[in-house]
Order: C-alpha cells, then structure tokens, then sequence
C-alpha cells in the first residue's frame, strides 16, 4: 500500500492511500497512538471518497469519538476509471425511463454487480490497514454506509468478521432480494436509517431489508423527507451507535 | 391542590398530591429553583403512577436531565376507585376472546373513553402544578407516555398547547381512527417508539398512527421485541429527544 503525506487540521489528520488500483482517504486525531475503533465509510451512489457529507461524517467520528476513519473510491467513482459500457448503461436506463418502462430490477441488478466487485477492494485495504496507527492500530472496526453504501456494505458486513457494528440505511431487498439474503446472515448490531417519504427507495421495501437482518441487535430510525434529507440528528444517533458498541 | 410532604432520596426529591380526585407523584431535584423542564409521564395499561418502569423514568430525568417530572393515576387506576362495569367490561372481552372473537375495536373504543376522561384531569393538574418550584417553575412542559400513555397523551398534546414535545408509541389508529385523527392536530416534535413484534399492536397500525401526525419533526424507532419489551437505551434517546426540544 502506497501512504501519501498526512496533511493536519483541527487536529485531525487527513492521509490519502491507494493500494493497487484502489484509491482511499485515512483520518485519525493527529498523533494518536494505540488501539481505538477505525469506520469504513462506504459513500452513495454518483459520491466518492471525499464527497462533502462523508468527509463531514470522517471528521466527526475523529473529532466528537476520537475514532479513526477510511474511505475508499467504489468501482468506477472517484479517481477510479469509468468502465466501458458504464455510460451506456445509465443512457439505457433514462432512455427506459423517459419511455414509462420500470428500471428498478435493473439499476438493483447493476448496484449488485458493483457491491460483489467492491467487496474485495474492501477487505484487501482492510488487510492493509489494520495495524496502521493512522488506522486504529488494530481497534475493533465498524461501517457506515447509506443508498448506494448499504448496497455494499450489507455483503461486505457478511464476508468480513472484522466489523463488529454497522450504521446502513436508505436501500431495499436488493435484485431478486440479494441484498436481503446478505442481511439475514448477520449477527452484529445495526441500526438502520429510513426516509419516510423517500422517492427512490419504497417505503416497504426499506421495512423488507430491515425485517431482514439476522441481528438481535437491530434498530430503525425513520424521519420525514426524502431520500437525500437524513437530518443531523442522525449522526450524532450514529455517533453513540458506534460508541455504544466499538468503545470509545 | 394538596400537596404531602416531598421525601428525598439520592439528590431527587419526590412528593404525593391530590387535585380533587387525582392523586398524582411529583418528582425534581432537591432543592431545585427556577425555571427547568416539566415531563408529565403518563402510565401504561395496568399500571398506576409510581409503577415500577414509570418510577425509573422519572427518578432518570431529574438526576441526569435536571428536569422535573409528574404522574397521575389514570381513571380506575392505581388509588382511584375503579369505575363500576369496569370488571364486567374486560370478563367480557376475556370471554369473548376466548371464543375466537376479535376484541381489538372493543378495547380501542374503551381506551378512547377512558382518554376522554383523562384529558381534562391532566389538564387541571398541569393549571395547579404550574409554576410551582417542584413542578419546574413554569419552564417548558414535555410528555412521555407509550401505549396506554400515548392513547390518552395524543389527544391531551392535540387539546393542550403548553405541551411542547413529546414521545409515544406502542399503539395503533384508535378506534374508528379517533387516534390518528388527534396525531394529525399535531405539530410539535415527537418521537415514536415500535416494537417491532408486538403482540398486541399490529406492526402496520403502528406505522399507520407514526404517518398520521402533522408535526414535520417527528422521528420513528423501531426495535425488536415484544410489546414490553423496549430496550433501554430508547430511554437514553427520549432524553435527549426531550432535552434537545426543551433545553437542559
């Protein structure tokens, strides 16, 4: 793994990676040594890996929870080449639109080809990580990913045992409900973010994934407004989530 | 009103009144003066005003939030005579029951009786606790009551204006949808509480009565369990619910 220099501010440290082909951002508190819980942050869908709300969220849990955070680019977002055919796909899938056709089972389709590539970026530069003092030294390990995130993290959650905790939210079964067969199988504590009045995700099929995590420990958090209006409050909720069950 | 004398224990100083016929338990820290939030607690089905989990609640808001807090037995409840046909009423709904007959729409109707009873005695009490030290002094007025609690809170926050935030849940529309109807009046934050398989509320008529209120702040958690079993950290968050609407 290639560490760039680590650039401080408010002391939090901010330290671009890459590893491979995969492109990512580290934040810790700015000379903190020994073990403390490290969050992937799984960013939504036309994001990357510094997108506005996700640095907010990283620089958050470093300041408010003392936590370390990591971001990387999806398949195809960020700094990471656009796949051929990637165009033409979302050109398809305006072109169905703007004629009446349903798209949903298809956009589902294409988030699940992307989570199952994403999903062993995501474990390989965990690998790499763990360890880092600028990444929690080995400190438990949880997620927070919402939309396009949820679609990702869910199957990431149910490959890699090192996440102890996970914040999804905004997503349905998935295709042919892959995303909730993913969810059943997990055992760790979730809490879940729905809008009630979202107009990408249905009101039920958010209710469907939820229902479906295998968690014990499962809560929802649902508010009014549309997809991208998650209020503030709702990271804070996050925040002691996290702090709840990673340690502070 | 008669007020007893207040006994104090850990810092949280409590004390019996009686307004006419509604006996009732004030709570706040010892010694307290000056402006400080006032929570009416309103008490489940079965239960009376120093009920164990009602009793835990309130001794929590004083100590940790500062606020005071207020309970009354509801009609029939706790030491109020138990009104005659009472015992009558729910053979028959056990009798009936045990026939395979639904009941639901039989107790919804009772409860909405006994809401309509209870309005006022809330509201007379709020008039004579007004601006007593032990009672808050007059600073902003909160409410917290599931279940039962919420079936009389609804319509008591819907006809009282004093009545700045509130949490509820643990119920459905009402009968012929009077519930609902009385959530629509709303518009103050509220915070609702699911579980997410209760035995008694159907889960669709839990969410039908979150939809129905008319306050843009309003917040949904859900959890798994049965209809008593709301784990306790949703204590922690009504605090801070209650104290981020009503100040500290």
């Amino acid at each position: 793994m290639r560490l760039r220099t680590a650039t401080t501010s408010d002391g939090i440290s901010e330290q671009d990676f890459s590893l491979d082909d995969v492109p990512g951002v580290l934040w810790s508190p700015a000379g903190a040594t020994g073990p403390r819980p490290l969050i992937l942050l799984g960013h939504g869908g036309g994001q990357h890996k510094r997108g506005p709300g996700l640095v907010n969220r990283a620089r958050r849990l470093v300041a408010r929870c003392g936590f370390a955070a990591a971001s990387i680019d999806m398949p195809g977002s960020g700094d990471r080449p656009r796949p051929p055919g990637e165009d033409r796909f979302w050109d398809e899938v305006r072109t169905r639109r703007a004629q009446g056709e349903a798209v949903a089972d298809q956009v589902a389709e294409h988030f699940g080809e992307l989570a199952a590539r994403a999903v062993p970026d995501w474990k390989a530069v965990l690998d790499a990580l763990t360890g880092l003092e600028a990444a929690g030294a080995g400190g438990p390990v949880g997620y927070w990913g919402v939309s396009l995130g949820t679609m990702i993290g869910v199957p990431l959650a149910a490959a890699e045992p090192r996440i102890e905790a996970s914040v999804f939210g905004l997503a349905g079964p998935g295709y042919r409900g892959a995303l909730a067969g993913a969810a059943a199988q997990l055992r760790i504590p979730v809490e879940f973010l729905l809008q009630w009045d979202d107009e990408l995700i249905p009101r039920d099929d958010a209710l469907a994934l939820f229902a479906a995590f295998g968690s014990p420990d499962k809560t929802l958090h649902a508010n009014p407004g549309r997809h991208h209006d998650v209020p503030e409050f709702e990271l804070d909720n996050s925040e002691r989530f996290l702090t709840r069950h990673l340690g502070s």
